[in-house]
């Protein structure tokens, strides 16, 4: 079924297990960074990112740079805000305090639109919150890792392209870009920001992103210089497009390795069509889910409409700590993830399901990973009531 | 002797040739980031950093951080300076350029102390510099890799102790971590930056740097806050200090895979006297050298005391162009790297030799790049006068 050694099935929301050809591309022999095959390796890699973002629009920007998906929140801060604007953070959880963090550090104002645990602001709200004051981009998680909170993005940028046509919409897709349905150009998304170890399935190391030629008209219109040097458009948007010429080019060295697995897993993907691909995500959630209400447990998310289809983050029972069912879940050969939403840590943990657990018919990761938690529980003395 | 298909051998200035174990190391199986096994393979990497960089002193401390060698320069510019502070940049190419423009990015002033293309900064220049002005670092690149000139670190070091106490002292040590001589304790550097892809042996992807108790005091004792969110010594530090103590810790997704190779190519380097190491780069380079001299050509490094052990950069001869002469290199089965300083980027090729080139008994590549230099430079008309 697979050459790697058996191992236990790493079932975080991120790093996903990866396929054997995946993980077999990261081993390529060394190759010059500016040599002909591997600028046609990274420039069809940055083309193959247009289908999975679902743009053709020629002024769409795609950007593949070492780094994590954290370095995402800085090319959007340092480059699509300046100094002293405003900006609109949708908080949905942990991540939303990270990005607004990283405004802050390039002198962006960001203001926080907060929801309770486990919901996500309603629109009304967002669209009261857009007539308040001038934003220059509105940011939306849409899936927050530390919730497994699904914003809905169609309906929120039609809102913002409504009542506020200049702001920016700009996607924290970490934790959604190949697993959730994101329909870049027609949606009219600015920028979604996403990273390689997800539900893209390639291992951790690159931050991948997509911008519109709005977007970049917005940064080509900036009054002060970009606020990072490694982290700036300027310096990556030639480089970008050398490569997908197929012409070399030089800022930073990219990551040969990387760029080959990322190639691979784009390629894996883009060989199926991509509603098929949602369509499996779905249904494994929807199992997932479905065996924890049969448990009587109850998610964060608590309207369905708000659930991520690549994770999902569950309470404990009252007497079932985290601490002692993580270890006992590794024993049973699945690794789930605790929380991470600092104000509830402890009371919840979290299971992701991307990627080659859910696509790959081979694999039976998901029915473990049911079967270890009902086993657990059960090994922690918890019945259902 | 290799598991690798047969491939040119790639023998730019970096990225090298990988050892079969590094590059299977990429290939390894899904782990947590924040699970045991990765955790201790993380911490003892960060440790072997150490040992790599001749530094015993505990307020040392390590950095590996997904990301390219140019990350350091921002790591540098955005927590060891502030705006509006004085840095000397001493210039031999490209780099320093580069580095200059990352600190005006960050509001702080570079003022460069260029020398004649080929050669370096005097230390008669570099301490009349020093007295004129407060410098809150100097930065001098240790090798530039667009020159092929070596820096001396150790007399240097000592003039800025003496004439400027309160100046960091950095190092741009991308072209020489593993291949030259650092000690980091002895020579009182407060700042080494590298990346993983060069005489480290790595595959790309990592940045990776060495801060002094004084470069840490320096930065805890900012008045502003760091000017990066992703190069951010605040969001890092802990990081890095927990994992090394083998404790989980999360700021951004670590790459377990690019880790696992490092693990593995510090180990191999560490298994043997690093002075062997230097001593073998120092033999393979004067190959190389001879070769070249005997050849009639001449190298931007005129003086042997400013010439890199870990690549040589070799003036053309008049009738001989690099977009001829490169690919029938790779045609004789060996990848040259052309010129990267802009004033004379036509005019000459560059050759690495680093790394298991060098260091690996069953490899021949140093003598097949000779080979193939002479049978190229014959192919294209030329003859020693």
């Amino acid at each position: 079924m697979s050459n790697q050694p058996n191992h236990p099935a790493l079932l975080i929301p991120g790093p996903i297990e990866f396929d054997d050809a995946v993980l077999q591309s990261m081993s390529h022999y060394s190759e010059s960074h500016v040599g002909a095959p591997f600028v046609a390796t990274f420039g069809e890699t940055l083309s193959m990112l247009r289908k999975l973002f679902q743009t053709t629009d020629p002024s769409s920007q795609p950007f593949v740079i070492s780094g994590s998906g954290t370095l995402g929140w800085d090319l959007v801060a340092a480059n699509l805000a300046e100094p002293g604007d405003d900006v609109l953070v949708l908080h949905t959880g942990y991540f939303a305090d990270s990005f607004s963090d990283c405004f802050e550090t390039y002198g962006v104002k960001a203001t926080q639109l907060k929801a309770a645990i486990g919901s996500r602001p309603q629109l009304p709200e967002i669209e009261k919150a857009l007539k308040e004051k001038k934003y220059k981009l509105l940011t939306v998680t849409h899936v927050d890792t530390s919730t497994g909170v699904l914003s809905e993005l169609k309906a929120l940028s039609e809102l913002v392209h409504r009542v506020s046509p200049d702001t920016l919409v700009i996607v924290d897709g970490v934790c959604s870009v190949g697993c959730e349905e994101i329909e870049f150009d027609k949606w009219q998304l600015d920028g979604v920001i996403t990273a390689s170890q997800k539900a893209i399935g390639c291992p951790a190391g690159l931050s991948i992103s997509m911008y519109s030629g709005r977007a970049i008209k917005a940064f080509q219109s900036r009054k002060t210089p970009p606020g990072s040097y490694f982290a700036s458009f300027k310096n990556w948007m030639p480089i970008m497009q050398n490569y997908e010429a197929k012409k070399a080019s030089y800022f930073a060295t990219p990551s040969p390795q990387l760029v080959h697995a990322l190639h691979t897993s784009l390629t894996q993907i883009l060989s199926k069509p991509l509603s098929d691909r949602f369509a499996a995500h779905r249904a494994a959630s929807q199992k997932v889910k479905k065996a924890v209400t049969e448990l009587g447990l109850k998610q964060l998310a608590s309207d369905p409409a708000d659930q991520a289809n690549g994770m999902t983050a569950i309470y404990l029972p009252e007497n079932v700590k985290a601490p002692e069912l993580l270890p006992n879940l590794l024993k049973k050969g699945v690794i789930f993830a605790g929380g991470l939403h600092k104000e509830i840590a402890t009371k919840y943990i979290r299971v992701g399901h991307m990627g080659v657990s859910v696509t790959d018919p081979k694999r039976d990761d998901i029915d473990r990973a049911i079967t270890a938690l009902q086993g657990g529980l059960s090994d922690a003395g918890y019945q259902k009531a």
